[in-house]
């Protein structure tokens, strides 16, 4: 076998497919990567037994085969190399890695060994891959670190013939993001771990990307790239229900400027207090204040302001303060309560919701 | 007490004076930062008893007085500060520092239990800052990161009525750079600890800087900054002996592109071989090989040779190369001997030398 192959775009598709291929294992099988020759160039795939990856890669290939080879070690070795093409030659097991001067002789693994990784070829379901991408990051962050419940560590994305949503929760916090595609498919809600989710974020470029749902699997395919990500058994319980219906005061601000009020005043909050900061929200200004041991700080923003009551005093953890604000861009209006948790909305999204819980005074 | 203030300059000293003010320390007064008020502006100053920093801002200061903060959490409420004046306003023991609308309150701390910073008035010899920072960063890689001999740890001044020199080495390598200062002062050797002397790197900027040495101290004083660094006691055993006075082969090429090949095949060395790069020189031609398990690697450049054999094998520990050629700009004189180690000078910058030993075949 011999491939002429740029560089730079094999070195890319490497480094996507390190994140996923596990550098040790105790199936020495799992550390390689699998090199297949196609009629539009080279694919490479690799596995962690929870996402699946292939990414292809143009070409010019004479007298094409298939291989295994070290994962970590292939894409060390394509990163250090001189030149701008690359050319691969396979002579029995031992594949030459030439580029500008310098050899690498390297020995490839056993093709039999590796897992057999199937891609459906129908699909259930069209979206706009940069959308769908910027759907799973806008919530990603409230799903659980670490739960009791590990349904909390994955992200739920919810497909009906009305709309898709994607929303995440770790009992405490909750963020959704609504996004305009119908799918023919009966009304399902299949949950992504985090972690896979992740990947799917940083895979999901650009143009359309096909899903298909089968067998526990959500699977992925763009023109040039292929994923399977394993779902988690069971669905969040019904969150609609803790998402207050109204509010005491309601505030409307530029978000981007909130969020670096939070962070200022943060800087003298402390654990203790749980990097507690307080809203104090009256006649159209917005006061932050935090206070520890070592100090106090304060800050005041203008706000448009309305509501039934005059006057209101909230604190909140600053992290998820910031956290929801994250996936505003301009405007953001704040439904604060006495005792129930304040939801966030972008002014000019209706797509997007945060419910963030208040902290005991 | 009323003080104006740039954000950025008092940032910037800030940053600085919080990598030698320890953020804890069983004795708490260490912690803060020292604020004064003298006639060119803010003096702010910290210690770790290792390093005593003080560098000075400008700032417009009604009613001048001293006093102590809490130097993490100082630093932090500038850099989080939204204008770009800083107002610092002392009340009893409270200070108010604000800027663009946010406020931060701070509890001062007790100016008496601060230890007393002296900074010498006069100096021995002064310097090029740009070129003593140079300086010491060529030699400082050599330096021992760990061993059983702490002097190995440290970083020799050679002063003397000739040149100047910096010196570092862990035993089993060495590099030193002359520069052209004359000193006044009789010979002499100081040891500057490693961490010191990456501080002096740091705090040295431009225009010219006064050294002083008294009592196990090095100081140095620029127009905006003076710092104290303990010296070590001791100094390094006599090592010009090991420094080879003629090659078997000697080789002269680009030190960017033997530092890029060096990296390149060392992808494929290993622990178990001590990341082995092997020098072959044979022909005008440098070849670079590495080997493990998993692969082998070759690389080829041109070079200028000379000596009294036509070939040499020579095996190095790739990360000593990658640090020996590190200062080397353009082109690099590399003596290789069959039982010496390697000695790499700067081919047009006589100042510098360093010296590698081979690994045992």
């Amino acid at each position: 076998m011999q491939v002429q192959i740029p560089k730079k775009q094999l070195s890319d598709a490497l480094s996507s497919l390190e994140r996923v291929v596990p550098s040790r294992s105790s199936n020495a099988a799992l550390t390689q990567l699998k090199v297949s020759s196609t009629e539009r160039g080279l694919a490479l795939s690799g596995t962690n037994l929870e996402i699946d990856l292939e990414i292809l890669v143009e070409a010019q290939i004479n007298d094409g085969s298939d291989f295994v080879v070290p994962a970590h070690l292939f894409a060390q070795i394509t990163k250090a190399l001189p030149g701008e093409l690359v050319e691969l030659h396979l002579t029995g097991s031992e594949l030459t890695v030439a580029s500008g001067g310098a050899t690498f002789k390297l020995q490839t693994g056993e093709l039999g060994a590796y897992p057999e990784l199937s891609f459906p070829t129908h699909s259930d379901l069209t979206l706009d891959a940069k959308e769908f991408a910027r759907s799973i990051s806008s919530v990603r962050y409230a799903a659980a670190a670490e739960e009791f419940r590990a349904i909390f560590r994955g992200v739920q994305m919810e497909l009906s013939p009305q709309r898709s949503r994607l929303v995440a929760t770790d009992g405490f916090r909750l963020a959704y993001r609504d996004f305009p595609a119908s799918s023919t498919l009966e009304a399902r809600k299949l949950v992504i771990p985090a972690r896979n989710a992740d990947e799917l974020i940083r895979v999901l470029k650009d143009g359309e990307v096909k899903l298909t749902i089968s067998n526990g699997t959500l699977s992925v395919s763009s023109d040039r790239v292929r994923l399977n990500a394993k779902l988690m058994d069971g669905e969040l319980p019904d969150y609609e229900r803790v998402i207050p219906s109204s509010s005491n005061v309601t505030i409307q601000l530029d978000s981007a400027a909130l969020r670096e009020s939070v962070s200022r005043v943060a800087v003298v909050a402390d654990k203790l207090s749980n990097n507690k900061v307080e809203f104090i929200a009256a006649s159209g200004k917005l006061q932050l204040v935090a206070e520890s041991d070592y100090g106090r700080a304060q800050d005041v923003l203008e706000v448009q302001q309305s509501g039934t009551e005059p006057a209101i005093t909230v604190g909140f953890r600053a992290k998820q303060l910031i956290e929801a604000l994250g996936p505003i861009e301009g405007e953001v209006t704040i439904g604060l309560g006495m005792n129930s948790p304040a939801v966030f909305r972008a002014s000019n999204d209706p797509g997007y919701l945060a419910i963030v819980n208040p902290l005991r005074v």
